[in-house]
């Protein structure tokens, strides 16, 4: 049995984007030697998220104009009397900060439609991160 | 340590439906050989939930009336534009596509009001993946 | 490889609440010996919520404030003419009941605003259970 731990980081570019990182998390499974197991993908972050969804550029937008609507900035909140993104809090816990996929033969066991997305909801960053585990055989 | 991967298939019969699938991932989790540990529920698809909940008929239609109103269909999505499933996609991405469950005494340590559902938002389709992995020892 | 499985309870006050319980997670984690791997986090609930966020006063009050306006009490749902908590149940199910979050170094590796939550959303209860699996070496 083994264990892998490694971490990448991404710069975002936007107050809100979506920046596909399924080969970077795809490289560490390869390098972790596991051929069969799971892999945990987690942001250690309250206002950014991790996921996994289709890579249309349609769809990319559906998606932040739908947590624009869910989670609207400076409705307010009262965390936005110390700090200005509790939209961003909210969009984190309700979506998601962590992701377990499958590993099979050595690679993540994903649909043909999933690629894994950090989604920046209070950007720019310079140094957002990704802490990948492997666990398995 | 175990590590113990299997698949099976769902097929639905609606445009959106909730499936309970508890009895296939317990005979799974039996058949793996692990006593304590985890198992991980997974769907390979971008417009199909995995989740669990009480399966009672009037939670199951809210469960549908929910999802509907917070991700309506044909709501002006870019995404529709190649597809007519963005609704779909969005409710995979905000309620989830990845279940861990504990096991304990070889069996999942669940509550009693939780049975591991299946919910359909882009169907019917002949055949739905679930990816079970099963760790521990 | 190891697998400690260990289970704490928590009485909650009021009908929706937010309760920290980042030490009791991390004390578990110590006693586990797993110095790399996951930690899961898990409530056999199905109208309480686990997750992690900022512990900050108004945040939790945005937190709460956001789950009552997204699922609404007593909204003429279906579940409620057996049960008056069917918007405890929407809640459980769209934000979640397990967490799975790295462990580095014989520690959650957890971002500085990332502290372990239990949401009640159908209080108050005298015992509500957390399931914590920690797998690694």
């Amino acid at each position: 049995m083994k264990v892998h731990v490694e971490e990448f980081h991404v710069s975002t570019k936007a107050r809100e984007e979506v920046v596909v990182v399924t080969d970077k998390v795809e490289s560490i499974v390869a390098r972790s030697g596991v051929r069969n197991g799971i892999a945990l993908i987690y942001v250690p972050h309250a206002t950014a998220i991790i996921t996994a969804n289709e890579n249309e550029p349609g769809l990319k937008e559906d998606i932040l104009n739908k947590l624009r609507s869910l989670f609207p900035r400076g409705a307010g909140y009262r965390h936005d009397e110390i700090d200005d993104n509790a939209n961003a809090h909210l969009a984190n816990l309700f979506v998601g900060f962590h992701l377990v996929m499958p590993v099979v033969d050595g690679r993540l066991r994903r649909g043909t439609w999933q690629e894994v997305m950090l989604v920046e909801m209070d950007g720019p960053r310079s140094r957002r991160s990704v802490i990948v585990v492997v666990l398995g055989e």
